[in-house]
C-alpha cells in the first residue's frame, strides 16, 4: 500500500469513526432517558455524555456491515431494523449501546477503585457526585446494558448467547481488574500474566463487540470465533497503546494526569520490559501520590524508559498483534466495512489519545 | 385455622425453608466456585458462606413445585431436571442461585454504600477485605448472576424474558437504593413514597423471585403477573419487618448495632408514622454514628416510637401486605408447595431475626 493511500484509509476510518459516534450518541439517547430517579439517571449518564470515541460499539456496527455486506454508508443503514442472514430483522443498535454502557461501568466502579479524579477531562464520577451515587450509577449501567440487549429482538436462542457473552465477559473484565490490583504489590509479574490480565481488563469487551453482531445475525460458528480473536487481539493492542499513551501524552490531550500509571505502581508491559533491562522500575518516581508528582519527574522516568527501549519494545508488541488482528479478519466477505474495521485496528495504536 | 395448626404450619415451613437452603448452598458451591484470582472469588463468596435463610431461592424453588404440582419433598426432586408445562427440562436451580447472587451483589454494595460494619454478624466485606475489593466482588456476583440465569436450559424465548425480568429488577434495585439514600435529607417523604422506594429496593426481588421460575416453565401470563404481585407485597412485608426488627431485636442476634437505621436517619414506615404523630423523629438519637451510639439512647427512642403507636402501625401494614400477597396465589394448583408459599409469607412477618 502506497503511503497515499494509507493516508486516505486513516482518513476514512477517523470519518467512520465520527459518523457512527454520532449514530451511536443519539441511541444513547433513545434507550437510556434521564429518568427518575434525576440525580441517579444523571450520574448515569455523565461519563457517557463527557465524551468517549465509541470504538467498541463501531466495532459492533462495522462488524454487523460487513456480514451484511452493506456499503459502508451508515446513514443509509437503519441499525435497528438490520437483516439477519434469513433476512429477519435484528436490532443491532441495541447491542452495540449495551458495549459502551458496559464499558462506562467499567470506567466508573474503576475510577473509584483507583481513586482518580480525572476522566475525559472531567471530574470522575464518584468526585463530581460522591462514591455511593457512582457506585450505584454503575450497578444501573449494569444492568441496563441487558435490559438493553435483550431488546436486540433477534431469535431467542442467539439473544441468550449473546448474553451469555456479555455477562461472561463482564466476569472477565472483573477479574482482569482484581489481577490488575493485584500486580500492583507483585515486582515479579510474567509478561504472559500481563497479556493475560489485558486479556480480561480490556480485550473481552473488544472480543464481545466484534462476536455480538455475529451471534445475533446467525453467522457460522468459525466466524463468530475469529471475530472473537479479532477483537481480543486489538484489544489487546489497544490496552498497549494506552499504557504508551499514558507515558507520552501531555496530561491535557489525555484527560488526567500523564504518567498516572507509574505513579500507581501500575504495571504495563513496558514497566515489565524495563524491569527485565535492569530498569529499577519502583524508584522511578518517588511518589504515590498523583497530585504530588511533578511533570520533571515524569519526563525523567519516561526518558529512562526510552533509554531501555521499553516504550519501543511496546509499539512492536501491539503492532504485532494488530497485524493478527486483521489476518483474522478474512473470514468476512471483502467490503468496505471490513476494510474500515482492518483501518480501525491500525488507528487502535496509531492514535495520539 | 387452630392455634395448634397454625403451629404446625409454622414448623413445617421453618423446616422446608431449611432443607431448601441446604439444596441451595449445595447449588451454589457447583455454580459459584472458587475460581483465580483467588483472593477475588473468597470474596465473592465470603457474605454467601456467612449464612442467610435463602428465603428468596425457597420461594423461586416453591413456585416451581407447586406449578408442577409436585409433592413437596424437596430431597425426591431434581431443580436441575424440572419438568416445564410440555415435559421438557428446565434447570430452576439456576435460577434459583442467581436470585441469591444477585442479593449478595446487592447486601455487598449497599454496606460499601451506608459504610456498615457488621453483616451476617461477621465483618462486611469491604472491612475484611477493603473497598476496592468489595466493588470488584459485587460487580462479579452481578455478571454471575445473569451467567448462571441463561444456563437455566429453558425455552429460549422464555430465558431471554427472564433475564430481561431479573435486569430489569436490578435496575429498579439501584432506583431504590438511589431513593433510600435521598430519603435521608428529607424531613417531608409521604407513606406513598415509601411504599415505592421499598418496593424498588427489596420486594422486586421476591417478585423476580416469585416470576421467574413461572416464565421458565410456561405458566400463563395472569398467573406469572399475579406471582410478581405476591412476591411485591410480601416483600414490602419483609422490609417492614426488617425495619421492626432493626428496633426491637438485640444487637447479637441481629448480626449488626440494633437501632442502625434510626442512627442514620433512615427513614422507615415507623419514622413516618411518628412524624405525623408529632414525634421529633431527628433528635431520637444524639449521633449519626453506629459505633456511638449507647443502647440506652436506643432503648429510650424505641420506647417513644412505641408510645407513639408506630411499631404496631408498621406491624398491622405488615399484616395487610402479607394477607393480600397470600390471596394472589389463588392462581396456584392447591397443594402443599403453595400452602408453604402462604406460610413462608407469615413467616416473613413473624420472624424474630
Amino acid at each position: 500500500m502506497t503511503d497515499a493511500s494509507a493516508e486516505t484509509l486513516e482518513a476514512q476510518v477517523l470519518g467512520a469513526v465520527e459518523q457512527r459516534r454520532e449514530i451511536v450518541n443519539a441511541a444513547i439517547e433513545d434507550d437510556l432517558p434521564v429518568d427518575e430517579p434525576k440525580r441517579l439517571y444523571e450520574a448515569v449518564r455523565y461519563l457517557l455524555d463527557a465524551g468517549g470515541k465509541r470504538l467498541r460499539p463501531t466495532v459492533l456496527l462495522l462488524v454487523a456491515e460487513a456480514l451484511a455486506d452493506f456499503d459502508a454508508d451508515p446513514e443509509a443503514i437503519d441499525y435497528r431494523d438490520f437483516p439477519d442472514r434469513q433476512g429477519d430483522s435484528v436490532d443491532v443498535m441495541a447491542a452495540a449501546v449495551s458495549i459502551e454502557v458496559i464499558q462506562s461501568f467499567t470506567l466508573i466502579h474503576d475510577d473509584i477503585m483507583d481513586d482518580d479524579d480525572l476522566r475525559r477531562g472531567v471530574p470522575a464520577v464518584h468526585r463530581e457526585y460522591d462514591t455511593e451515587t457512582a457506585i450505584l450509577a454503575g450497578d444501573t449501567l449494569y444492568s441496563k446494558a441487558f435490559e438493553i440487549l435483550v431488546e436486540a429482538d433477534a431469535d431467542p436462542e442467539r439473544v441468550v448467547e449473546a448474553t451469555d457473552v456479555l455477562a461472561t465477559t463482564c466476569t472477565n473484565i472483573c477479574e482482569g481488574q482484581a489481577r490488575d490490583i493485584a500486580f500492583e504489590e507483585r515486582p515479579d509479574v510474567l509478561p504472559d500474566e500481563y497479556l493475560e490480565m489485558i486479556k480480561d481488563k480490556t480485550a473481552v469487551l473488544y472480543g464481545a463487540a466484534a462476536t455480538i453482531p455475529a451471534i445475533l445475525l446467525g453467522a457460522d460458528d468459525e466466524t463468530v470465533e475469529e471475530l472473537y480473536q479479532y477483537g481480543i487481539d486489538v484489544g489487546r493492542a489497544f490496552q498497549i497503546q494506552d499504557d504508551v499513551l499514558d507515558l507520552t501524552v501531555p496530561s491535557e490531550k489525555l484527560g488526567k494526569q500523564r504518567g498516572s500509571d507509574l505513579v500507581e505502581n501500575k504495571q504495563t508491559i513496558i514497566t515489565l520490559h524495563a524491569r527485565e533491562q535492569g530498569v529499577d522500575v519502583d524508584s522511578l518516581v518517588g511518589t504515590d501520590d498523583v497530585d504530588a508528582v511533578t511533570e520533571a519527574e515524569i519526563e525523567e522516568a519516561v526518558a529512562r524508559l526510552e533509554d531501555a527501549g521499553s516504550i519501543d519494545y511496546a509499539k512492536e508488541k501491539a503492532q504485532e498483534l494488530v497485524t493478527r488482528g486483521k489476518d483474522r479478519l478474512s473470514v468476512l466477505p471483502e467490503n468496505e466495512s471490513r476494510e474500515l474495521l482492518e483501518g480501525l485496528a491500525d488507528y487502535l495504536i496509531e492514535r495520539g489519545y
